[in-house]
């Protein structure tokens, strides 16, 4: 296991569905500029309501990458 | 925007299928008494097992609502 | 209601397709060595990445469970 | 076990004499407009100090009843 | 000292000045309802940015009110 | 001092009289297949309400104990 | 209400009998050496256990006192 | 509300006058830099003394921003 | 940077006008017994309420010094 | 990266030399009975005062190992 | 002292020797496309076990610098 | 096991070497006024970067020691 150093960025991602598809907009969004994500932590689970329902959810998370040297 | 104030209130729903289901269903149940919900954040995620297997979930949220002037 | 004492362990659940099954899949292992197993608390949720998409969902569970006398 | 919605509210019991007592006060009086009261969660334990002595234990305590439908 | 037992209820106050006003304003609609208040505790302080200025202080108070007799 | 090692459990001890018989009570049953405990911490302190009545004290405590060479 | 400068100093209070007697002892031991000792506040929980048994209570409290002009 | 995807940056805005020209001073200095902010949450406030006097307010806050697509 | 060993102590200041003035008053108060202040940290922002209004800022304050040689 | 379940146990290991010989100390002692371990996280970092001297370091690591099926 | 606005990363530095070889790798890294780095804070203290053994250890620390006006 | 108080004081130890080393300094600058200490907790770890690298640990403790009759 090599000594590589990591950095972390934290974004929120949104998505009518689910927890799941909030993550996954999240991820793909950050992958449009850094490379070699490695792991993610939700810090965050929210959601906004209109009308009286969940109409999205909002999941914050800290995603690691590696630096390259 | 206009200075509102909001008030939370604090509430577990709990389902069978999903977390988002057990928060749909805490949404749905407050919005029968309260008006003009904004927004939630879990701050909880527990849940039930029985004969071995998870039987429900449980899921403890935070609603926001405007308060009328 | 009697004065049972309940004992709590540790695990982390993996799945690649949702955060329900990765909770799932931690339970119905400790059902193989724990009985009575009675509630969970989601302790941390977290994930692996690979080729720039979520491939493993991680969810880290705290079980309660039953003693026996 | 069927799908309820819980709600939660906050009260701060105080007692000369004890932290039960504490609690026993703040579930008895939340008894008398809230029905179907389940469970408490102690979130704060402070006290009030006078002529050297404590004087009063205010424990603070999160009460969890059931909504009906 | 008698034994009263106290309230908690939690609300966000905005204003575009300053967190004493965000303060003074959630405590003030809350007096519309409430009587009895005694103390607040500041649980989060947040604002909205708007054409790259602060434009919102958003101040979540929990207040405690004593319930009579 | 010589450098042992020590292991933590995690278990809820109950009881319908106070905090101090539950913590009691999780002690005891842990010393049945646990030897050389040295300490204990109290991590939760919840309950059960019936009849709108404190019926059960429901406390969470990690015990560490010494493990033999 | 005047504009008084208050002081906290953080104590473990110890005893063999329950937590009260522990914060008891804690607040008489700091009225020894500080006086308008005003309230306390419950930090941490802890105990000894020796021969299987509880045989010391440990409650550290944050103590405030008024500081004199 | 359609489902974009927002990063956060951590900053610490400093000033000699207040907690609110602190935090204004940190957004206005991510602005240079970062367009679309929508919203900030305060994490720590600190300061400097000098004299025996404070000389520096120093509140770190989060800001959010919407990532363009 | 020499290698200074620093102490915290933990003070409350209060103020009818704002937080920056309590935290003054706590600042000021303290400078009165000790030298060498450098920073603090606020890790409480409270108060009092009066008539349905917020007649007392109660911010607790960790302050830093050099303790000399 | 196929689905497996991890279970986490808490130990504390001591060392009269550094904080990386306390937790070398409590792997080590866990590998005696827990095969397929594979992360470690320290939750608490505490040591021993003889003689005015810090004469042990404890540090408190929960441990992650592999279930086999 | 000017009122500077600083800016936090945070990364994850690794190290086969040492807690403190792991920082300093992270912050060596970070020097590459920052200036100015001021302070860091430790925020997470974990590492990997291969063997039996401490393989590397893994240190997440929040590194703050000056941002240039 | 008699029924001592204890009491917590707080100090920040730096060192240019090593986390170890400055805790012993913070211990032993503590022991010229202080006797009886007992044990440490750490609260914070942070430091000091200079020139691109850490110049100084920087260690905050609790330091617990056993009050005289």
């Amino acid at each position: 296991m090599s000594d590589h150093v990591y950095k972390h960025i934290e974004l929120t991602g949104t998505s009518s569905e689910s927890v799941e598809a909030a993550v996954n907009g999240a991820v793909a969004r950050a992958g449009q500029t850094v490379r070699n994500m490695r792991w993610f932590e939700v810090s965050e689970l929210r959601g906004h309501i209109e009308g009286g329902q969940v109409t999205q959810w909002q999941v914050t998370v800290k995603i690691g990458f590696t630096l390259e040297d």
